[in-house]
């Protein structure tokens, strides 16, 4: 495989440096001897941050092997560099075939895990269907995405899921902070390199206003944006109205849109119907877990041809005459185009998969096969740490203060 | 009762002419007939938007009489023209000492309700100590507020409460408007009126960043505030920090502190402590619902004297030579100083409110006694009524977007 | 005249409070003796802060009379406290006819004045048409406001301006702040009052991005409306753009518009054309100088009756069957329902005026009779003193670094 | 030269297709025939969007030949593309020696302009000392920086310049939107680039308050981070401090930086006494025109090692025993980790510069050898121009609202 040695186990250095939370984590589940010998089969962006968290655990005593979730958000120098500089065995690299990507995920669960750590569910989809030989031996999983829960959720409704899933994606310390604020900045890390292209004063259209997507449009905000939001849900609408943001059905949101960020965790966000009428020169953009959310089929249908008229970036000719343009494949662009999110985001969420990997090697033998929230005590956990790298301390209630609130008896 | 009651016609009138969602939700209770003969007391702030609830009820079919719940929160004008041009018995005046208002929440009592809606829970609490003859006729109340429900969960654990209470505050269409947007905007509209002073380039310190705590530090800085959180939970914290605030315990945010304004729903926010250390000439809001977090006794003991210099000031000054200035007495200053919440928000707040006693009125049967969440269906109906006022038209999922939601199969 | 004593002596102490820069001014001019025994006549809007420039006037050594320039904006109690507590003869009351209003200005002409301050040229304007006779005496003025401004160099241009004018609306210290944070939080102190409605998630028109109208914007953004600015000039219109707000001609802009908020210094922003399309029952509100800016004679000629609503709100029936409401008589909203500027903003601007005055006392000798910028040192004391008032150090240049800024020959 | 030619003409058609001011511009200049023949050297950061002004000044009939302005800031690709594939005699490549950066800067001027375009000086100062057989044929120059501006304004002091010099960066439409969201933008590009680490939460420091550091401060603010901005002027000084942003001399901010960023245009903003107090592992970043904001002789004083730790940064171990992180060897970070500034921002600049150009060619026999600020009138129109590509229009003023204007008698 291609890649920059050097530059990777530099790059795993600096995301180390800044993963501080994991670092004490590494102790604590090291000391406790919880993941021993475990055997734990991840299928995460393989960059330099999912690295870290590979190697904490097999510090902390695992058997880990890591395959990417996602055919073009590898990074090579840091894949290179976790095979060969701190042989771990990792089977990614940046632009896989499907074929390549699906033998990756098997190679990875030909490790017979124990624990696998999931990110968009294909590979516990996978002990589901082709490899169910493995099910036995698996005592639970961890799930990291929004878009994964749903698919799980989806398998716990027809009772097709054989063991328990920890829903990464929905501790606190995961989805505040990476959906919000990790997708948020790292959406335009990829828009920025990718495009070159002014974001103040542009009609930025947010597709969703789920964790992702108020995180984007926030950042898009204090970039100078002006921003429409759109989504399925009134609750959410109204938040995205009362929070400042224009609030349109996505087939009038498109005539005036600059850029088109989706992220919403459903496909077709932008289809045929939206093509029809979407601004000239439009790019489009995807911040959710798959590529269908800016469907390349409705595109394929609408368009006399297209070229790459920059790293990155796609042109499509469209029928009517106006052009528009798809950025990183329709993929994540925070990843494909970006450097992911940044590394003291990925501290926590990581943080929590660790936690969770030891959660589960602890008591997996009281968990049913459903889909597990993370305990409150974890997130907690996590937190505190947190501020503690930092520095900073925070109040504590008193005694009288904790009674008071415990009480119902004072009044006015 | 003094009063202009041309004045609290008008000022009815305007509410009632910005309160759109309620005005379709009158119509559906009506012809649903559930509040027909319904006697229902109420306590809450009175003023205008919470007089179109109290008539909404009425013209609805219910037999309403409505106290306040705070001493300093009501309009006397309102309070009148309620009494008097629409002849809805209301117990309240500005400036109630605590055995009127006690008395005023009896006189209430005294309709023998069938429903509660209370904010703060003294008048649940009330039926529940002096007033247990009323017990056996009460099928069910509301409760408006977070510190309300934090009593009437204390309750729940000491088995005392008697009757089911519906938790209007966690509404989403309650919770995540009127206390993140309707304190952050009113809490200014009472800080503005009462000082006159300048919110740019001032260190604001905002105890809690809870619902209603965010609200008030995102227009802190909205209006140019350079604003620290104070928190006792690590996770809330973490998002203020990320949310762009500093974070310090109290004890060092007075020291540089201009504005202190209090939302946690706890006592003893500032109190003897922080005033031997904090800044001179500091300003001390509350917008929690008692008038504990700012402790006056704290404020007494470490004081030399005090003077109004101004209306909803006073000034005390403290035995280290130091003056603070007290607002509105450390009650609500929203309501104290300022008109209470925006029409908009109390709109949606006071829809959840009439949904619940129509919910309450129709399912009760079915009801335990404890602390009931607001069904979704609620929030969404008013969510999506909320949106049609305004002529705001969202998405819907396609059948094949739904299907596709629901499945697990699709991957990468 | 009605009005509180008490209340206006201690508006006027608690102005003084927070007037720190001035404090630090008035012992430097009284120590310099420039304005001992000089007659100053005045017109501003009479409230607590006019009145505390006003007393510093006096206290530095000069005899002073106090005049409203403009017929809504006196708070009768400061008026009255200032007469009666402080002995300085102020001619000014609340709901001024035109009549009184030039009486008013006449009275305090009386005074024969050497130096004029002013706000909006008209006692500037009279002494050059209908008291002529006071000419000879006066050896300068000084003038606060944009709308002023353009005026005097109207007469500069024609000749007829006959000494010279300071422009204290074009010190840094004054137009950075009073235009854009003062005229940005009051305008919003007085919507607040006037109206109780929610500013998040309304769409708000600032017509004009002068140093006004964008402290107006960013402030109506802070609260979370969705913004739209009007401009004639495309270089500010590209600004405000990029600055992240819509921006549109008034005509397409009034289609939409929740809020329309002026703040220009010209007339007929809001006028016939714009009425037959506005949007049903938006608010219209001025923060410019003249209440021209919403015509009054166009809502007259488009409407079929009109009412006052609430205590600072006029609804007109438009002939269209729309309703619209004109807020404080479409005079400045900020004076006329709040309470002015800030007490520290108008620290800032009333230190320019204190200085001007000095200045004018000192060096009208070597004045020509045009309009004068204030002197760049003016500025930059004032700037200081506020810093340090605040307790707020900054950096100085070193040696080293003062001849490198000013030498050509190092580069790359 | 090594390079990719086929992305470089990629880069440059995307650059091409996004600046559509200096498209229009190029068909006037070419039509007035201004430039037909005109030699003109330049020397400017040589990426695509320069590229771009090199070739609409070739198409509109000039002789043109480019060097780069800064060592680190060529994108090869683009030379390349320039060179081989538009036959745009172009001398410039990434990593320069300091000998190649003259040569190159000689290559160019032996074009023995007529007019020189300029970033930073270097070039007009080479003219006036090693090169002074060119004077006599140069009719003028652009300037592009402000920190230009200040040489050659120290140039006008001792009577040394001997050409008229536009001062490009004055005009409105470039410092306004260049270095405010030009500079604020691209900053965070490369930070983005050089570090994947998170804004939010961190504490930024922003040395210097003038355009780009404001522009700078408000991006930073938008991504989440807590900012102090550092200056030596107390007026812009205080006008941070009312945006918002804490205000501290730079030795009491380096002791909480997580970030610094400066962007003064002077030098030793870091120097030896920041180092010893400054905050560990803190990065240090320049947005500066020279790289001696970040004093790179202190780092060496204070240091006991250096390390590249990842492409772009370097981490010095300063004697105290604390890491700080140099970012893209302290120059312009935007152009060195980032693609400089987006394409629609140096669209209006270098519209500026070849409206200049033109202006210089049809005016310079009436200009003396001083800085001309740029006509009021080619701003105005390089902003319509700005607007109407973008389909906006504003409004105008009525031939009544003209004559109010300007006229002084209309009042109160």
């Amino acid at each position: 495989m291609n890649g920059d040695l050097d530059e990777g186990i530099k790059r795993l250095a600096w995301a180390r440096e800044h993963m501080e939370v994991l670092a004490k984590i590494r102790e604590d589940i090291k000391s406790s001897g919880a993941l021993e010998g475990k055997r734990i089969a991840m299928a995460l962006h393989v960059e330099a941050k999912t690295g870290i968290l590979a190697l904490t655990l097999k510090e902390a005593g695992a058997d880990v092997r890591l395959a990417s979730c996602n055919p073009l958000s590898t990074d090579n120098d840091v894949s290179l560099a976790l095979n060969e500089h701190f042989g771990l065995e990792t089977h990614a690299k940046y632009g896989e075939s499907r074929e390549e990507y699906y033998n990756n995920l098997n190679s990875v669960l030909d490790i017979k895990p124990d624990i696998i750590i999931d990110d968009g569910t294909d590979m516990i989809s996978m002990v589901h269907t082709d490899r169910t030989e493995l099910l036995d031996n698996i005592i639970g999983a961890n799930e990291e995405t929004t878009t994964g829960i749903v698919r799980l959720q989806a398998m716990v409704r027809e009772s097709a899921l054989k063991f328990p899933v920890m829903d990464v994606n929905n501790a606190k310390m995961k989805h505040f902070f990476d959906n919000r604020y990790g997708t948020g900045q790292s959406t335009f890390d990829g828009i920025f390199t990718a495009t070159n292209l002014l974001i103040a004063g542009k009609n930025v259209v947010i597709g969703g206003y789920g964790w992702c997507g108020r995180g984007i449009a926030f950042k898009a905000r204090g970039l100078g944006a002006r921003v429409t939001v759109t989504e399925i849900d009134a609750v959410k609408a109204t938040e995205a109205l009362l929070d400042g943001f224009d609030v349109k059905p996505m087939l009038e949101a498109v005539r005036d849109a600059d850029f088109i960020i989706s992220a919403t965790g459903c496909k077709d966000i932008v289809t045929d119907e939206h093509l029809q009428v979407i601004k000239d020169r439009c790019l489009l953009a995807n911040s959710g877990h798959f590529d269908n959310e800016i469907s390349k089929e409705a595109l394929a249908r609408h368009s006399t041809g297209k070229k790459v008229v920059r790293r990155f970036v796609e042109e499509f000719q469209l029928k009517n005459g106006k052009k528009v343009y798809l950025l990183g494949d329709g993929r994540l662009i925070n990843l494909v185009a970006g450097q992911g999110h940044p590394a003291e985001i990925m501290d926590m969420s990581f943080a929590v998969q660790a936690m969770c990997a030891k959660y589960l090697a602890l008591n997996h033998d009281n968990l049913e096969n459903r889909v597990y929230t993370v305990p409150k005590e974890l997130d907690e956990q996590i937190a505190r740490l947190r501020l503690s790298t930092l520095g900073i301390t925070i109040d504590k209630l008193s005694p009288d203060q904790e009674k008071y609130i415990n009480s119902w008896h004072e009044g006015t």
